[in-house]
């Protein structure tokens, strides 16, 4: 037990990234039934389909689970609504300021975790009142921030300056990973790839198996004039880049990845013209598991490491 | 004892990043004679002044230390023969292929490590011969690699498939973070900022104050299209973001990078018009201490927390 586990009332601090076209109540509830905490990643859901995970999640799972709010999302206010009148528990939210929803949420009784990629933000977070952060490090899949601080640096510098728990995110996917982080001064991780590509992640199967194809250097940061996003390098990211090339405005930007990019790539296995959001571990990934497995895995392996007497003293 | 420190023959398994007009030969033979491996950083010297650093470095002390040998540099022949006739036990080569000089070197029964920033050059150093690997990931400072990945993924992935002795760098900068690293698959770390800024360094004044007061994402990454560098943003890298808005060709980039511009920021301290090459991790560094400092301060906490019964069991 500790504090991330205590909060969440989970037995393993092994919290699954809401992912957008990846994690609905199929893979949530199975994570949370694994022992860890799932997230229903609501961006790319319509309120209603929202609720319908919601009920779904609840009735494959009487563990906790989550759900993740992009601040940014047009549909905020019908989210938070289904959030509340569903009575779920914990919400994650991300991708905007941490001041605008946690008293609303906090009010109701529900557990508040902000996403952030600085200690400016995580800052933020704890005048805001949430209840735990996550740091995510450049090296993460799908949205990221503009300071490109990879974890190495980002845990111990978050965790030396911030008192609420840390859940760290970004290239953390097995129990070395996750040791490491926990060395550097988290309580917990948050692992996006591994699960986006697990068997009850709702991404398409030529996703998934393009991801277990991945070699290193193929996932890159870009649109970071928009916001910045991690992914496969692919016909997509060659537009991108012709339109940089062509120095198109903000709005070219923007329009190039509104057609439904994301959906297109990840939930339609569109490789050509879809938009691939992964993080840079993809490149070590290589079998599709179930998420029970991928949990019993890493803290099988985990448990173990940690108790190793080996470690040599100098 | 690990692979590291009995190859290199030093008590501790802390190599001093070799660092343009940072590491000659008093930082160097500082670092040995704490126990870690001190490199003399021999990109910013010329032939005779390097050879009287390895001179110096050799009347300072009698433990082992290193020379830095940037494969791209001019001098690179002369350089060679200077570092065979004066006995240099313990060569690292970066900035190019391990191809071209590991036979040379070991033929001389030198030690030759190589750095690298990924598993595809890994492989070629392991064909190539060399002794031990450095692998640096996109948050260390100075020249960097292309694919842009971090320690958290560059650590596991080669050392799951390389099987030389592995020395991390980029993001190490405490026992923490070397733990983490060992953790990772590292048998040993290299730490440049932190030395960088350190008593011996031959950095000018202005630049270590500077580093100390350098804040979260004060680094980029940048002029990727010549050769990737991590610097502080300043007036230089204003002007080089000027030199990208205009569309510069990559001899005009070339020619704003090679105006002596690591010199003037780091030897002479010009702040404004100086290339200020760091890692990430500067945002961490807070004092100026001796390199014994240093060294004694990490392994002391290292030990202590590599005995630590307090990993929880989940």
């Amino acid at each position: 037990m500790n504090r991330v586990t205590k909060l969440f009332k989970i037995k393993y601090p092994i919290i699954q990234g809401g992912m957008v076209w990846c994690s609905g109540w199929k893979l949530a509830s199975s994570v949370s039934n694994a022992g860890g905490l799932g997230i229903i990643g609501s961006g790319s859901m319509r309120p209603l389909v929202l609720k319908e995970h919601i009920k779904k999640c609840k009735e494959a799972t009487n563990k906790p689970f989550a759900v993740n709010l992009p601040l940014l999302y047009s549909h905020i206010e019908d989210h938070l609504n289904i959030i509340i009148n569903e009575d779920v528990k914990i919400v994650f939210t991300s991708a905007g300021s941490p001041n605008k929803y946690t008293s609303k949420l906090k009010n109701r009784g529900i557990i508040v975790v902000h996403v952030v990629s600085s200690l400016k933000f995580a800052k933020k977070c704890e005048d805001a009142g949430v209840d735990a952060i996550v740091c995510e490090g450049f090296e993460a899949g799908g949205h990221n921030g503009i300071d490109e601080t990879t974890s190495f640096c980002l845990i111990p510098k978050i965790s030396d300056n911030i008192k609420l728990p840390l859940i760290a995110a970004g290239g953390i996917y097995d129990a070395r990973s996750m040791f490491a982080a926990m060395i550097l001064g988290a309580e917990g991780v948050q692992i996006g790839s591994r699960f986006a590509v697990c068997n009850e992640s709702s991404a398409h199967r030529f996703f998934k198996e393009h991801v277990l194809n991945a070699n290193e250097g193929d996932t890159i940061l870009t649109l970071k004039e928009i916001t910045p996003v991690r992914l496969l390098k692919n016909d997509f990211f060659t537009k991108i880049l012709k339109a940089y090339d062509r120095k198109a405005s903000l709005n070219e930007l923007k329009d190039l990845l509104a057609k439904g990019r994301a959906k297109k790539g990840i939930f339609d296995g569109d490789l050509v013209e879809g938009e691939l959001e992964i993080g840079q571990v993809s490149s070590m990934i290589n079998k599709i598991q179930s998420a029970k497995e991928i949990i019993n895995e890493i803290i099988s392996e985990y448990n173990k490491i940690v108790q190793l007497k080996g470690y040599e003293i100098f």
